[in-house]
Order: structure tokens, then sequence, then C-alpha cells
């Protein structure tokens, strides 16, 4: 968690370089202390994501690949799309996707969380996560959900989700 | 789940009646055989709801109120709305109500779930649950989830939901 802490303890202010204008959507600039003083973690909430960059991505995580027009409707119809990207000098790479549905004025359910490999183990997933929150708790949802894979609960819990509050359960539904 | 049945084994050819044009959405019509022979039980997915008369409903569920112009954004902005009406002659009766968000590929959520106690334990929350899953996968949504009290948690599982299939859990963000 040092280095969480370093990452948004550490000066911020050197917000506008030409690579962040690249980004259509809102741009959210961590300072650049994540690898080296070229490198920096930039997270967007523009929807326009190559689907092929994005498959890559969940390639890496080992998720069953989808049908790209799929995908692409299904971020056209997400409430956020957050992408979370390494940029050094003129390169940017996509390390890291989350998306959450919502009914604009309640619930937000958030899916589709992924980090790459590579870039996990440095508090980057739960930093993109509190930009999630951010972003949802601003166009106040209050009831934000999501449905854990049992290894990341934990991850999840220290963000400040909780398992089954008052006895409400996760459901899927499956034909008979 | 005598009744059941029997509101879905008799003759539903009757379908076409003035009361069912009144309605702008799509009309699923159930045997008369609920209530007395002039009593039809019809279910809708037409998202123009007079929310004085849905607030009436959550009401008698006891459900905390909510602002309406939060409820007609969040009509506005789901997947599915679907209500369940009772008509007796001209009159009709909002009885039931569920509503879904969803990416409109891969999941949806169902929320705000409510039957008039007055018609409960008759099949028809069952029947409008059962309507609400048609809908949802006719629009080729594999995933429908939901997240549900636990009270009627077996209510969901007679209907084919999971609890934490495969270890998945649903999780609620509250603030640190």
């Amino acid at each position: 968690m040092v280095f969480w802490k370093k990452l948004f303890t550490a000066n911020t202010e050197n917000v506008a370089t030409s690579e962040a204008t690249e980004f259509n959507g809102e741009v959210l600039k961590l300072n650049g202390s994540a690898t080296t003083a070229e490198t920096e973690i930039v997270f967007s909430t523009d929807r326009d994501i190559d689907l092929y960059e994005l498959e890559e991505l969940c390639d890496l995580v080992g998720w069953a690949r989808r049908p790209l027009r799929k995908v692409k409707k299904a971020i056209q119809h997400s409430f956020l799309v957050v992408s979370m990207w390494e940029i050094k000098g003129k390169r940017r790479r996509l390390i890291g996707f989350a998306r959450a549905t919502s009914d604009h004025a309640f619930n937000a359910t958030i899916w589709d969380v992924v980090v790459d490999p590579r870039y996990q183990n440095r508090g980057l997933g739960k930093a993109m996560m509190k930009y999630t929150i951010q972003k949802l708790r601003s166009a106040d949802i209050s009831n934000i959900t999501l449905f854990a894979d049992p290894q990341v609960v934990d991850f999840y819990r220290r963000l400040g989700f909780m398992v089954d509050p008052e006895g409400i359960k996760g459901m899927f539904w499956y034909p008979d």
C-alpha cells in the first residue's frame, strides 16, 4: 500500500500534457511516479475504445472471448465506462477497464473489471475502482453494486464494498 | 400452486378487448380466472406509468418514499419496465411492478419488484417475474441478476435464480 499512498500524495499539479489532450473524455491524471519519470497513469471515461485492444487486455486475464459486436453494444449502453492507460511519451497502452450499468438515478452495477496482470499489485486496480466509485457518486448514484468472484471479494471489501448487507443475496438466473 | 396452473392452462385465446388496447406497450393477457369472469390480469412493458399510482403501490409494501423526479428518471433509463394490472370492465389497477437495468447485450439486473399485498400468494408475482425473464431472454440477455432480501430468496430460487453461483458474491458499496 506504500506505492498507493505515494501515487496520490505526490505532486499532481502537472496535469496538462499533449498526451492527455488525445482523450476526448474527462481525464484524471496521476503523478508519473508509477513507473518512471516519463510514464504517466491516466484514467478516462471516454467510451471510444479500440475493441481489439480491449479484447487483448481481456485475453491477458484469461476471459472467454465475446463477440465484439456485443461488446460494442454493451459499452454504448453502459452508464459509465472507465479505462486506465499507461502513457509513455507519445505511446499509450490500455492497462485497465471497468464499466457500470445504471438507471441514472438510484442503482449502478459494476461489470468487467480488468487490470493487465503485468500492472497488478501496485494499487492501480484500487485507483481505478476509486475513480469509478467517485464518478458514480458524483452522478448522485447512492447504491453501487457488483458481483465479485471469490478471489476478489477481499479486494472489493478493502474498497468499502460489503458482502450480503442485511442478508441481501446476489442471485443469478439459470433456466430450469 | 394450484391457482397458478389454472391461470396458465386455462383458455388464453380471448386476448383482444377494449381494455387491452388502452396500453401502448406490448401486452400479455392471462385468462380472467384470476378473480371473476369479468376480471383480467394484464402485463405491460409500457413505461408511461402514473408515478403517484406507483408510489401508492410501493407504500402498500412499506417502502421508503423516494423523490418522484428520481423515480421518473430511473424508469426512463431502465432497460425494461414491467407492470401488472388488474382490469375489471373499464377500470384498471396497478398491482405489480418490476424493472431492470442492462447493458443491452450481456447483463441485466432486476430492481424494485413489488406486488400489491392484497394480490400476493396467488402466483401473480411468479407470473410477473416469468414475464420479466422472458422479455430479457428475448432481448438476448444471458446474465439475469438481482439482489434479493432474505425473505424472498426462496421465491427467486423457485424461479431458477441461484445464490452465489461458483462463489460469486453480491456486494454493495458503502463509504469508508
